[in-house]
């Protein structure tokens, strides 16, 4: 591979702009970052490998996005502002020049400049398989942080965008059907937006929240285990694109938009009193803000309703996620 | 795999236990820590990968050893105090098992506790090859962290501890040399102890410091460019074992200590004004600091002194890393 320092300084070194000059980005053995008072610091970690996370296929442009993407979606799930991140990469030699490298840059360039964001450091090693480890630090008010453990019985059950798009996408990508119909969920798939605007406006407001990486059920499940409370979800309400209501018709499938990872929206939980509030900042915000279902007494079951076909059992999806 | 919340749960969330109430670990989207006022935060990152960064046949506990410590060897060059680190793991199925889970836990665990530092998250993944990344954080008092920019002609060089060890003990491992004769070399290599203390005190002491994971002169060459400086380096001078003495006399190879890496001592740069106060500090500390040599003006180029038989160019040794 070119020498590791010369990968850094072409390609890496100019994402890299610390805010204040006593700061340090690239270029010691480690960053300093100035603290903020009042602030917590935030910590997030994804690590995405080519042919499991994303398809071997997948551009460089897109692999960098989503694997910064999927960080800040933590972020975004805590109601954290980000701040700065690092990167480990571990790079075949087939991927070790110029092109590919700028691609990738690129591709963490476009996404971090939309929160002014550096690449503070990292480390990048030779692999026979392209692993990226993203670590992201966000900061949020001291103690203002949304967990997953504060969801009440009663609380009502919100998603943001449409769900099952990430795994629409894949299974398109996957089973080579015509890229243009499935462009939405191909681009849902390959180049998620992290839902960083919402969360830093959910602080206050959600009582609970995830982002729904693994599937919808699954990641709600996390939330009810850390509240001990249960759920039901009305299947009906859960939002999707035309694309998926389309394939749902024809595939008979309505399992996705449950179960399928990859979206990167948010699920969170509300007091019944702030449900105004919420559809005032799906207007503000300009995004779809959905009730799927509500909170209940009893650890950390998921009642289905209004399944298609009579169906109730999560099992009879071919679904044991948990 | 087992299920990877199945793995976090039980080897990883025992490691992570954060300082305060408001604090969270292990168990969100992500870890929440507070600040320290008056502090900065440094943040560093390595990539250990099976094969190229350690032996296939490394035990799993000192693979975790290793890959905190060279991280925790990043800090100490800053003068970090290391306070939490986040993990990556990409994982093989023939290690995902309780034995092998155990003892990479147990690794973590043995230098973790050392300094009493959290373990906050980070992720796990299946790979064909066993792959770390861990991202370590310490404090450092706002301003005070050391770089690698400090250092001025006049300045003496000194290094911890002895050079070459890390290579010596991959060359017995590789070639396999009686275990018992390189037993502290070995040791060196796999479970290398990081000068987190040395690095503390180090500070508005040293005008410069990195750690020697590439090799004494590799990684003084990075503080001489970020200086803009030169430098001679006594060869004589430089510290090594009885093992390496023997071994040098028996393969006229008097190249270790120069240019292996693994031996995460570190390389400082102090005024002579303080020569007697480096003393102090290491018979304090009991460790050995050794004088090897001086900055000079003029950019980036080691001048070696007294090598031997008459070589003088580092081309003669092989090498070619700048």
């Amino acid at each position: 591979m070119a020498h590791e320092f010369d990968v850094i300084d072409t390609f890496f070194k100019p994402l890299s702009s610390v805010a204040s000059a006593d700061e340090i980005g690239i270029g010691d053995d480690g960053a300093v970052l100035s603290c903020q008072a009042g602030k917590q610091l935030v910590v997030v970690t994804d690590t995405l490998i080519e042919g499991v996370h994303f398809p071997v296929e997948t551009s460089a442009c897109d692999i960098a996005w989503k694997a910064l993407a999927v960080n800040l979606s933590d972020l975004a799930a805590m109601g954290a502002t980000p701040a700065f991140y690092s990167l480990a990469l571990s790079l075949p030699s087939e991927k070790n020049n110029q092109a590919w490298l700028e691609m990738f840059a690129g591709g963490l360039k476009q996404l971090a400049n939309l929160y002014n964001i550096p690449l503070i450091g990292g480390d990048t090693t030779r692999s026979d398989r392209l692993t990226i480890t993203i670590t992201a630090q966000g900061w949020v008010e001291s103690g203002h942080a949304i967990l997953r453990k504060g969801a009440k019985p009663g609380d009502l059950i919100y998603v943001s965008g449409v769900l099952g798009e990430g795994g629409l996408g894949l299974k398109a990508v996957q089973q080579h059907w015509d890229k243009a119909s499935y462009a939405s969920a191909i681009q849902q798939l390959n180049k998620p937006t992290p839902q960083v605007t919402l969360g830093y406006y959910l602080k206050g407001l959600a009582t609970s929240a995830i982002d729904v990486s693994d599937g919808l059920l699954a990641d709600l499940k996390h939330i009810l285990s850390s509240s001990q409370v249960g759920a039901w979800v009305d299947v009906k309400s859960v939002p999707v694109s035309n694309c998926m209501q389309t394939y749902i018709q024809q595939s008979n499938d309505w399992s996705l938009p449950l179960i399928a990872g990859d979206d990167y929206e948010l699920c969170f939980t509300i007091h019944p009193d702030n449900q105004i509030t919420i559809h005032e900042l799906a207007e503000e915000l300009e995004i779809s803000l959905t009730e799927i279902g509500q909170i209940v007494t009893g650890e950390g079951g998921i009642q289905l309703k209004n399944t298609p076909q009579g169906q109730t059992s999560l099992q009879s999806l071919g679904f044991a996620h948990f």
